[in-house]
């Protein structure tokens, strides 16, 4: 086994990044006697699964060869027949496995299958890695519910936006360009009503080649403006509205616009996040950006359902106690009841930085 | 030339750190042959300069060798007879010089002295690092006025405390070490009577090896408790309180007490920390870290004084729209109008991230 072949199908696996929601990363690569002989990805929800790609891109005859792939080979008809029967097909003799499917229904199957068809298989190489290019993916399929990060971005002394309310722009080009591949990552953008009021943006993709994720706007009062740009746009790009209440001929007219409103339960005076996340995951979204305000932040930290938090940090000190912070609303008395982060990612990009930290636990209240 | 002399010379300079105030970090490395054959640094105020030490350690007769000084040589009498003097008489025959001395009545003059004596001298060797490394002393000396630098830990959004006023401890043990480091390096810690008050604090250094800056208060009204630490503790490190006004009685009791208490005029409501400065300047003060709430850190930023910035950032979130910022009071309108920092440097410190930048532009308001 040379771990410089799974290395390769990690890496490739990445080029998914943003086009297989709900649908896990996976990279695969076949090998014999020492070349690599045919890879492939995941490229594409409803799309070949990686092995089946590997295969097909093969230049040689894989029979006799070693397949390294980062995921459990899928033994169930799901969009597409189960990789398994392709494997055993292809004559490949040795499988390795970066780690296993998180679903309990299916994990260790695929890799028994692969046995009982005299396939040599040995799983957990580079798990670590395996797993952490998937932890979208394997949340969502644990919990039954979206993977949800904040991103915001701040000055050093902890502002988004001067006192006046000024926010165009804390942070430099690049890293304004980092936020959309950022964006084109996960499958849903979530911002407040605040934020649409204030800024208008499009929370879209502006990249060559970029996925638009679906807008979700809370806004409880159905305040919306049906000028927004995020309304102008919605019959191009999603774009849902969460409700607590609201005038039924508005609803009428931002649904001819392309919007979709969901009316939902309301909690301690706003549209229910939880709930908002149920429904996002029976829509199969698996994962949300959350461009928020402090306020909105501060009600998804409470929720317990943030998992991830990117912070972009500009080199900038501008002041005012009545600055708005990234996160705000009541907040915690106690320092032992903060919500910590851990696996911290540093990074400069252009001239701010980008700290990154998963969640160390997120146990959701109820 | 070998740059690896003079990253010697840099590398030994920094031992003196918090030791040489106000003068400068100097290392002195003497090459015979391609071999070190004595090298030292400026240990302590008051004690020999680099070069000195140098030749005193020499193992080998330093006749014909080399020098390699990150810091121009004296030539002028001060606490000690001028270095350019024993370089002359040591018999060395070229001398590499990393930076000239930056105060413009010296500039130039020990390299001319060594050249009207044959011998050879090379300036601007690793200019930048030489500088660097005395960046504190450059701006004291060109600006007649101490650096100043804000040092404070926050969580990952932005605040100093929880709403209720916990702080203790925002960052991990690791970080808390790391500060005692950093006022170990400054001539002076400045803290505003809230954090006298609320938290009674030592602001001392608690190092095997550490030397205690001198403490100094802004408490325009003569707020501070007659039992702080600080006061308890005058008589072995040097306590100096700005104040505007007071109570005479309180003042005669907080001298025998072994503070200095200094009567400055007023600026806005608060005692005048360009006053501040301008009298630590007389003390020979260099250099001043300011561990302040945010109401003591935004005055110095829009005093313009501030250089250098040093933010401890705890992989946390705790929120609140009522938990203190690091710099608040009425803060500024415009992003335009932003402090800016650059050369940011980042690092871990255990499971907290530094990041600390340089101030753009310091152009003191008048």
């Amino acid at each position: 086994m040379e771990r410089k072949f799974m290395e390769r199908a990690v890496w490739i696996a990445r080029r998914g990044a943003g086009w297989t929601n709900p649908n896990p990363m996976v990279g695969a690569v076949i090998v014999k006697e020492g070349e690599i002989i045919g890879e492939g990805w995941h490229e594409k929800i409803g799309g070949l699964h990686a092995e089946r790609n590997a295969l097909k891109n093969c230049k040689k005859d894989p029979r006799g060869a070693d397949l390294y792939v980062t995921l459990e080979p899928c033994c169930h008809y799901g969009k597409t027949p189960p990789c398994t029967d392709a494997i055993i097909r292809s004559g490949i003799k040795r499988v390795y496995i970066g780690c296993l499917d998180p679903n309990p229904k299916v994990a260790g199957k695929g890799a028994e299958i692969l046995k009982d068809n005299e396939i040599e298989v040995m799983t957990g190489i580079m798990e670590k890695e395996c797993r952490e290019l998937n932890d979208v993916f394997f949340y969502y399929i644990q919990h039954d519910m979206p993977y949800v990060a904040l991103k915001y971005a701040m000055t050093m002394d902890g502002k988004i936006a001067t006192r006046t309310g000024e926010s165009k722009w804390i942070t430099g080009d690049e890293a304004r360009r980092h936020t959309h591949r950022l964006r084109h990552r996960y499958a849903a953008i979530m911002a407040g009503i605040g934020t649409i009021i204030s800024d208008d943006p499009m929370l879209n993709v502006r990249l060559e080649n970029g996925n638009n994720p679906v807008r979700i706007i809370c806004d409880s009062r159905l305040r919306i403006p049906e000028t927004a740009k995020v309304v102008e746009t919605a019959k191009e790009i999603p774009t849902i509205i969460a409700i607590c209440s609201g005038d039924l001929q508005k609803i009428r007219r931002l649904e001819q616009a392309g919007c979709s409103v969901w009316n939902l339960p309301e909690e301690k005076g706003h549209v229910s996040l939880k709930a908002v996340l149920r429904e996002l995951r029976k829509q199969e979204i698996d994962s949300v950006l959350v461009e928020g305000g402090g306020i909105l932040n501060e009600a998804l930290v409470k929720s317990g359902c943030v998992n991830y938090v990117h912070t972009y940090i500009a080199p900038k000190i501008i002041g005012g106690e009545s600055a708005k912070t990234p996160v705000e609303g009541e907040g915690i008395g106690k320092l032992s009841e903060a919500l910590i982060l851990e696996h911290i990612k540093m990074k400069k990009i252009g001239e701010d930085v980008l700290l990154e930290g998963k969640v160390k636990k997120c146990l959701p209240e109820s």
